[in-house]
């Protein structure tokens, strides 16, 4: 195979130097098709050893009452067990009375939150949100699949804005929200983005806080799925967007997300939501329609388990000795096969789930077809987009958590073979 | 005090004699509140003693896969452990593909169920309700508070038929069904209804499942919370409500909801949902925008502790074993104190969670307010009627099962007493 070391960049060869390389690439690409391995790095899943971590809890609780004394196996509390939230506000760097415990989806709060927008408008909304006609949505791209899939199965319109190193574009999103009344929100991955790995600066997010909008009842749902999830040492810190909005005189603005999916158990976690106090008794009130109170038994296995904020992030850095060699592979891999190539661009992130790849516009759809047909199931290109429509056809996100270190190498050399074979194809087309 | 055995009907009793009896009971009301003693028979919950009874699941599951090799702590599986929805259908007398697995709360279940019809509509609803001009609900009373608050919140309108020994009153359902495009469904504990107790029979659940319709979409709300809670050995059967209304030619017409909370933990158990495959469906696709699948590991936690169907039969068993008692000393108080008093009655329920006593009309609010009086908290009156109204003011649903055996002794005295003293001066002031 062809390396870094004697790689010359894509663009500038020529029909028959092309016609060599996509040749061999061709070779590659049928031999690992031949292998009839199975590979897969298209959603952000904790691998199995990640999840060990966590065993201790198959065990705890311990005890069946809470520090308060209430029995966590009956009915009840609604806003989740005080001793876990107070880990977490710490940890979120909320205050422990607007943040409230959950059940076992953070993204089943923004739902609900959704939901309730939709039918009952939030407490500073003129109306219900379904009595608009119309809603929309500011989605920073590329972004998280599912907070589009939310949003297009409510029939909420989308209007995308770029992401940036420092989060999503600022200018962009204050025009737009400034300019039109039925652009009630945004959404956000704050810190590690999905999948850019940027984090929204301080300055990012001070002008989202204070931005003038057009709508009085402008929502930033600010989903912290990875504040804590650190790929270095270097810890990134969240901005403290409820304050920052509180104090901008918006203090109704912003609904922050977290849960400990990818903490300890990606499907039996805690999920945590934190807005103004008033907004969290709005919430609360209609939660408490539907909900008996969250499952206060899990949330007191996870007080168990971590003891403190302290232990959280033991256990954090348990998941980083895990991670970071994968996310370090990633790269090594695509440095070695794509570097100098010009076909292609990705991220090293310091946190977070993800790789970042953009290869030749017009051939990512290609690149996943192609990664299909040798074994490899990549996310399918545009999804990181509203509707699944990535305009330029050149975003793909890689998930690299789940498959073991062998698999992972496997695959990212297969990846990075469909990018090349890919733009090979679309180079000599070109001609 | 006065017991049964010299009971006299106060309806004929004298001024005087009435007068008599109101200072005694006046005295004994006074001297339970004297003991200021907290009294609570509020909420159906299971005491501590039945949560006991699964104290093993504290450290279950042994396993981290499931039967088909899943590793249960990581994201997915939206519709549940097979496993555990084998055992359920077989309680539950559906078929296992029509029946989820879900959360800790069938109430959250419920909710979904009618956002996602108000949002979207059913696959039989020409448009989905929130287009409708009104949506009307029929609400056999008394019923559930809470089944009446979920609709309240989402601006459904409510209308009353009576419940009967044989359930809802079929007739009063079937004409006001038959009449109106806008009644678009009705709620309906089959088994041991809350509060009455009453087990809609064969007959009845069949007129409901062939009933002529005005909405071509009407929905039968179908919570079998009791479905497996007997207090005697004679277990009263659940009417096969899917079946049933699929043989009809309706097979989209009935969503059933049952859950572990009062089999396991109130606060930690597994809810289920059964309909038509194709409903189930309609379900699931709304569900999965906002949901990264359910927890597995408590389900596997519920699969590894009942093991199979008859484990949960055995199991229910220990839980009539602690109610039992309990519901025969409610009666033995009732009897003894309000026995031949024509004041009051009650009944003496084979399953479930409650009993349900009709105390004088316009006394019921009375007798909560001297009951709190008195150091006991009753749920409050009309609770069980939509918008919190009894017409009559007549029905206290009393909850049994939370209080220690000494502690519902004096709770029911205290019930007695109020019921009574409320009635002298309802007859007091008649005169």
């Amino acid at each position: 195979m062809t390396s870094a070391k004697d790689a010359r960049p894509l663009p500038e060869l020529c029909a028959e130097e092309l016609d060599s390389l996509a040749t061999s690439l061709r070779e590659a690409h049928a031999a690992q098709a031949a292998k009839d391995v199975t590979l897969d790095v298209t959603r952000g899943k904790p691998s199995a050893a990640q999840l060990d971590l966590a065993d201790e809890m198959l065990s705890l609780p311990r005890s069946t009452r809470d520090r308060s004394g209430t029995d966590v196996r009956n009915y009840g509390g609604l806003n989740g067990l005080a001793e876990l939230r107070q880990i977490f506000a710490e940890l979120l760097g909320v205050d422990v009375d607007q943040l409230i415990a959950g059940g076992n989806s953070s993204l089943t709060m923004m739902r609900d939150v959704l939901v309730d927008l939709l039918l009952f408008g939030a407490i500073d909304s003129p109306r219900p949100w379904s009595q608009e006609e119309k809603i929309t949505f500011i989605c920073p791209v590329p972004g998280y699949d599912r907070h589009f899939g939310l949003l297009e199965d409510l029939g909420i319109e989308m209007v995308t804005v770029p992401m940036t190193p420092d989060g999503p574009d600022v200018d962009e999103v204050a025009r737009i929200a400034a300019s039109d009344p039925s652009v009630k929100g945004m959404w956000i991955v704050p810190t590690y983005a999905n999948p850019t790995g940027a984090t929204c600066t301080q300055e990012v997010a001070s002008r989202l806080a204070a931005m003038e909008t057009a709508a009085p009842d402008f929502k930033i749902l600010w989903d912290n799925a990875y504040a804590i999830h650190h790929l270095t040492p270097d810890e990134t810190k969240s901005a403290d967007i409820l304050s920052l909005a509180s104090s901008a005189g918006n203090p109704h603005r912003a609904v922050m997300f977290a849960s400990t999916s990818k903490v300890t158990w990606a499907g039996a976690g805690v999920a945590f939501l934190a807005s103004s106090p008033q907004q969290v008794k709005w919430y609360l009130a209609h939660l408490g329609k539907g909900s008996i109170g969250p499952d206060k038994v899990n949330q007191l296995r996870h007080v168990e388990f971590f003891g403190d904020a302290d232990g959280v992030r033991a256990h954090m850095d348990k998941h980083r000795k895990i991670l970071a060699p994968k996310f370090a592979e990633v790269d090594r891999v695509l440095a070695e096969r794509l570097g100098g190539r010009e076909v292609a661009t990705w991220n090293a992130p310091t946190g977070g789930y993800f790789v970042n790849l953009d290869v030749l516009p017009g051939t990512a759809s290609r690149v996943v077809a192609l990664a299909k047909e040798a074994g490899l199931s990549l996310t399918p290109a545009g999804a990181s987009f509203p509707y699944g429509t990535d305009p330029d056809d050149t975003n793909i996100r890689l998930a690299p958590t789940m498959p073991p270190m062998e698999e992972l190498t496997e695959a990212m050399e297969t990846v990075a073979t469909c990018v090349l074979l890919a733009a090979t194809e679309k180079l000599t087309a070109r001609d």
